[in-house]
C-alpha cells in the first residue's frame, strides 16, 4: 500500500477508486495524521478492512465491492470460466475478514450476482468495476435521503449523543448517524454533539471528534463511563447511532457498547435512534445467528506503546452488542423513519 | 489465565509511615512498574494525592493525617500555638487536594481534634503521629471485618464485576470491595472477577487488574463498554464497588461509571453491593451538596504519550457520579451489611 498526504481538507472522501487503484484514509492514524494508503490489489484490501484501516459497515461494504474491482482487473483469466474463479477467491478472502456487519456480505453477493449474469470475459470485469462505483454513489445518496428523514427528528438547540463513528468516515462520505445530524443542521436547527470515546479502538475520540471538528460542528468528548453521569444531570437530549446489522425484528447489533447507552437513554427517557441504510438490514437471521466478532487483545492491553494493563491478564474483547427493539425508539433509513413495531412496519416500509 | 507473580511481592502497602517519611507506591507508574515514593513534607504528601500517586477513599485519608504528621515533625513552632498554625496550615493544603472523597475531611478533622486537646507542644507532636498511625491500623482492621460482613453474600462459583480499584491499592491494604473478594475466597468460596478498564485513568486496568494477578486471583479485564453486553450474556452475578462518600440516604458517590454499572445490573437482577467503612460516610450533606470533582482534560486526549482526540476538542471529565439507593442491593460496612431503607437501618446499625 503506498502513502500520500493531502492537505485539502475540504472534503473526507473515505474510499474511492482512483487511477485503476483503491485509495483510502487510513483511519488507524486519525485524528494525528490525515494519510491515505492505495491499495492495488484485493489482498490489500481485505488487509485494510481486517486492520480497521477502512471501517464502519458502509464504507466496508463499498470498499470490499471495489476490492472485487481490483481482483477483476489484475485477473490473467482468458476465459470467463477462469474470471469466475478468480473472482470467488478473491470474494472469499473479502468475505471472511469481518463477520458482523452484513454490509460486507450484501456488498460483495450483490457484485458477484451481477458479474454470474455477464456475458464475456470483457462484460464481466466491466460490470463488476461498474457496479462497486455504482454502489459506491448509492452510499452518498442513501445518507443524504436518511439526512432528510431523521432531520425531523431533532429539536432546534438539542444536545446529541453518539457513540462510536457512524460518520463521513464510516461511509463513502456524510455519514449515516452524523450524515442525519448534517442534515439537521443543514436544515438551519443548532445541534451540538457528544461524542463517547469507544473504547477500546477510540472511534468516537479519534474519528467522530475529528470529523465533527473538522467540519465546524460543535463537538465535546466525554469518558465511556460518563454516559450516565451526563444523562442524569439533563445534558442529553437524543442518541443517535449507526448499525453494523439491523435484523428484520429491529435487534440492533452495533459498536459494543450501543446495548448500554440504549438502556440509559431509556432509564432517563432519552430518544434513541438508529441511522441504517437497507443494505445494513439482515432480513433472514435471527439475533442467536448473528456472531459477534472478538477482537485481539492487544486492543485492550496497548494505547499505543503505552501498556495500561498488567502482563497476562485474560481479556474479554467483543467488538459489538445486540440492542432490543424495545430500546429503540426509531431506525432511520433512505425510504423512511421506522417506528415500532419494526418488523411489522419495516414490511410496510418495503411495501 | 491470571497469574501469580509471587517475589518480593507478597505485601502491597500503599503508604506506611517510615524512617520519618511517609511512604507510598507510586500508582501512576503501575502496572508497568512497582516504584515507591518517599514524602517528606507534606506538601509533598498533597501533590501525590492530587497527581493520583495514591488515591482511593481510605488510601488519601490515611495519606493525608500521616502528612498532618510530616507537618508536625517538621515545624520550627518553639510553643503549641505556634505548632497549631503550622498544622492549620498544613491541614487546608492537604484538605483542598481533593473534594469529593469524603476520608480526607474526615481523616484531617480528626487528627486536628486530637491535636487540638494536647497540653505540650511535645505532646501535640507524638499525637498528631500516633493518631494518623492508628488510623493506619484501623483501615485495614475494618477492610477485615467488612471483608469477613461480605463474604457471606457471595456464592461458590460466582464472576464478580468490580469498577475502578477499590482494592489493596485503594486503602492502606486489603481493601474494601477486593477485600470481600478476598474474604470471601479466604472462606472456601471460588470467586472470579471481572475488572472494567475505568476510563480515563484505568484504575481497573492497571490496578485492580495488576492486584488481583499479583494475590493469584482469578481475574478479567473489560472495556467499559461491555459491561451491559457481558451481563445481557448472563456472565456477571454479582457487581462489587467501593466508595468515595455514602450519604446517610444511601446515596453512593464513587468513581464516575459507577452509577451506569448500577442501572446495567439493575436492569438484569444482578445484585449490586458497595463496600464502604464509616469512615467513608457522611452523615451531613445531601446529594447537592457534594461537589464532583472535575479533572484535567489531559486525561482524556492522551494515554502516555500517545494523542487520541483531535487538538482543541471540548472534554468533560467528572471523577464521580452519583448512585441512588434504590439501585443498591446493600452497603457494606464495618459493622454489618446495611440493607434498604438504608437511612433507617444505618440509624440501627449505629445505635
Amino acid at each position: 500500500m503506498a502513502k500520500s498526504k493531502k492537505k485539502n481538507l475540504d472534503l473526507l472522501l473515505t474510499v474511492e477508486w482512483k487511477d485503476n487503484a483503491v485509495v483510502m484514509i487510513d483511519q488507524t492514524k486519525l485524528p494525528n495524521k490525515l494519510v491515505y494508503v492505495k491499495c492495488t490489489d484485493y489482498h490489500q484490501v481485505a488487509d485494510a478492512i481486517k486492520k480497521l484501516v477502512v471501517r464502519g459497515a458502509p464504507a466496508i461494504g463499498v470498499s470490499a465491492a471495489l476490492g472485487l474491482a481490483l481482483a477483476a482487473q489484475n485477473s490473467n483469466a482468458n476465459t470467463l470460466p477462469e474470471l469466475m474463479t478468480d473472482l470467488d477467491t478473491a470474494f472469499k478472502e473479502l468475505r471472511a475478514t469481518r463477520p458482523t456487519a452484513v454490509n460486507l456480505f450484501w456488498a460483495l453477493e450483490r457484485v458477484m450476482g451481477k458479474a454470474k449474469r455477464a456475458k464475456t470475459l470483457e462484460d464481466a470485469k466491466k460490470t463488476v468495476l461498474s457496479e462497486a462505483q455504482k454502489m459506491w454513489e448509492e452510499d452518498v445518496k442513501a445518507n443524504k435521503e436518511m439526512g432528510a428523514n431523521g432531520a425531523r427528528l431533532f429539536r432546534d438547540g438539542d444536545v446529541v449523543l453518539t457513540h462510536c463513528n457512524a460518520g463521513s468516515l464510516a461511509t463513502v462520505a456524510y455519514g449515516t448517524a452524523l450524515g442525519v445530524i448534517r442534515a439537521a443542521r443543514e436544515s438551519g436547527k443548532r445541534l451540538s454533539v457528544i461524542a463517547t470515546e469507544t473504547r477500546p479502538v477510540m472511534q468516537g475520540a479519534r474519528l467522530t471528534a475529528f470529523e465533527l471538528q473538522h467540519d465546524g460542528v460543535d463537538v465535546s468528548l466525554i469518558p465511556d463511563t460518563a454516559v450516565g453521569h451526563m444523562m442524569a444531570r439533563g445534558a442529553i437530549k437524543r442518541v443517535i447511532v449507526g448499525a453494523d446489522r439491523v435484523l428484520r425484528t429491529g435487534h440492533v447489533f452495533n459498536k459494543i457498547g450501543t446495548y448500554q447507552v440504549a438502556i440509559l437513554a431509556g432509564r432517563h427517557k432519552v430518544p434513541f435512534y438508529v441511522a441504517a441504510p437497507l443494505s445494513t438490514f439482515d432480513f433472514e437471521s435471527d439475533p442467536k445467528d448473528v456472531v459477534i466478532e472478538e477482537r485481539s487483545v492487544d486492543e485492550v492491553v496497548k494505547v499505543g506503546k503505552k501498556r495500561v494493563a498488567p502482563k497476562g491478564v485474560r481479556i474479554f474483547n467483543p467488538a459489538f452488542d445486540m440492542t432490543p427493539p424495545e430500546l429503540i425508539t426509531g431506525i432511520i433509513t433512505e425510504r423512511g423513519v421506522l417506528k415500532p413495531p419494526f418488523e411489522k412496519n419495516l414490511k410496510a416500509l418495503l411495501g
